[in-house]
């Protein structure tokens, strides 16, 4: 089968070159009672290249080393359970075309109720995230809410849930056509390119008021800036450091002091802490996608080569909404 | 009467030169109906120091500037008040000889239930300071507790009734001298002095488990080895950033992204926030501190004029406990 393996630990930027596709073993005897599955869909998300870091304890099997991230398969070989051929499966999977897993660590996808973008996306752990952000967040109607990488997986989400909510909700994103998408399509009431030369006076002019809620999932570039903008007692909601991920040099905060000279509150959350409240994220999701009321875009891939490049333009920010690659 | 103004406004180190003493107005008819009243205690607190920072916005009445903090004076003149003469009385009042006050602002202190030092110190912002964040971090018994500034007139009251909570208390503190207090005097199970150059081996040896509560009182430069040693799911209670207070530069949080990979909650709080706690508090502390469950120490000047040293000495961490100048 092929797989697409990480040739080294990087110390620096991610680049497509850390990357190497190889032929590696198939089904062996070993592989009894286990659930065979050919890949269709993997989910490119930004946490899987912390991974990839230096100094991330080394479990002994590589260099390469394989990667293992949210993907959906097509069950050829159900083993000992009661998946049948041909059911599409959700769990944790190697970037492979193939893969053989506990049937416990598998959950069958219905796509009927939505496609498998969906299931990886605003249905799956990204959906799930913004969710529980907004969740926790307890939002009040009239509140303003600010999200970066609103384009993003988890930062559309989370804005039009904010909406919802009754929130005035402003987004960050990087690049005109993200913005546009944003307050055309997802109805945001505003949205801040980061990449114009006056980022920070556009951002403070679209909060005359401030901010009660930050929901971030950049990291310091871009609180530095949020932190002198949020109101007295305001609350920010730590999802993401996606800026962190990406660089080996942790991005120092200078604007610490406003925390406690606005009494800020920063709540860092993880869905892995609230695993019991996932089948209901995902049903009120579907459900939301379903009637219309939340609207989703992927980037999409196509083929387990280019999974490497198309990683490496998602970390960069390049592209809209949920990385995908469909490989099946 | 003498008066203790600031010179100008400060942008590096506040030091001694920064104040000047002067000979300033006394009672004029304007004063009709104000509380008079002969100043005996200043409390000397990092806070005021922000306010003598550049950049903070001048209501038109300086230089030289007068400093507004919290005092204990002996009423001279009634006026239209409920005071008698001889009472004492406590609220924010200028670093000089006398003062002429809205009797609304002032509130009687009883010197038979505590000394002054300790009206202005544990049983007074200081303590109430204490007592709120160990309040709002809802400490359960066995959980590990961490201080800084664990000699200084919050710390010192914090570790102790987190100890009294049941918890394992940890202290950082400037020097040996105020670390063997802490433990020796307090009964913190240990204190790390933050000037060994081994601080950070060994604040790590003292956490063997990591700690559940953070109580900040220094600043970034504390902050980023403790951020690697707290659990996860740790709270973070920020009181206050000396640090920050007596830099003009911003002091730069380099271990951001811990707060995220470790799920630290952060929440600033103050004590201006929860008014409705203060006699409460009040009520408590001193009673403890009558029935000797809650120990303090001052560190006392005497005379206005050596005030300005004093609250120098005071930023840069020199002396134990709540710094208090005797002026009366």
């Amino acid at each position: 089968m092929q797989e697409i393996l990480l040739a080294r630990r990087v110390d620096g930027q991610i680049t497509a070159a850390d990357f190497e596709a190889r032929e590696t073993a198939g089904p062996s005897e070993s592989h009894d009672g286990l659930v065979g599955t050919r890949t269709t869909h993997i989910s490119l998300d930004p946490y899987l290249a912390l991974r990839m870091r230096k100094g991330i304890p080394d479990a002994g099997n590589g260099p390469p080393y394989p990667i293992v991230g949210r993907t959906i398969g097509e069950v050829m070989e159900p083993g000992a359970s009661d998946f049948r051929r041909g059911d599409h499966v959700l769990g944790f999977g190697r970037w492979a075309s193939e893969d053989w897993r506990l049937a416990a660590d598998l959950r069958k996808v219905d796509l009927d109720a939505a496609p498998p973008e969906a299931h990886l996306g605003i249905a799956g752990h990204s959906g799930f995230t913004a969710w529980l952000g907004v969740r926790l967040a307890g939002l009040r109607s009239g509140e303003c809410f600010v999200v970066s990488g609103a384009a993003g997986a988890v930062g559309s989400v989370a804005g039009q849930l904010a909406k919802r909510s009754g929130c005035r909700v402003v987004g960050i994103a990087g690049g005109r056509e993200k913005a546009s998408w944003v307050v055309e399509a997802l109805g945001f009431d505003a949205c801040i390119d980061h990449r114009r030369p006056d980022f920070a006076e556009a951002l403070a002019a679209s909060l005359p008021g401030g901010a009660d809620i930050h929901f971030e999932n950049v990291g310091a570039a871009m609180l530095d800036p949020m932190l002198g903008l949020m109101k007295r007692r305001g609350r920010m909601m730590l999802c993401g450091l996606m800026q962190h991920y990406q660089n080996a040099d942790p991005v120092a905060l200078r604007n610490f002091r406003a925390i406690l000279e606005r009494s800020i509150r920063i709540e860092p959350f993880s869905i892995y802490d609230h695993e019991e409240l996932a089948s209901t994220a995902r049903n009120e999701l579907i459900a939301e996608v379903g009637a219309g009321g939340l609207r989703f875009k992927c980037s999409t891939t196509h083929g387990l080569d280019h999974v490497p490049e198309a990683f490496v333009a998602m970390l960069e920010g390049r592209g809209i909404g949920k990385h995908i690659a469909v490989v099946g």
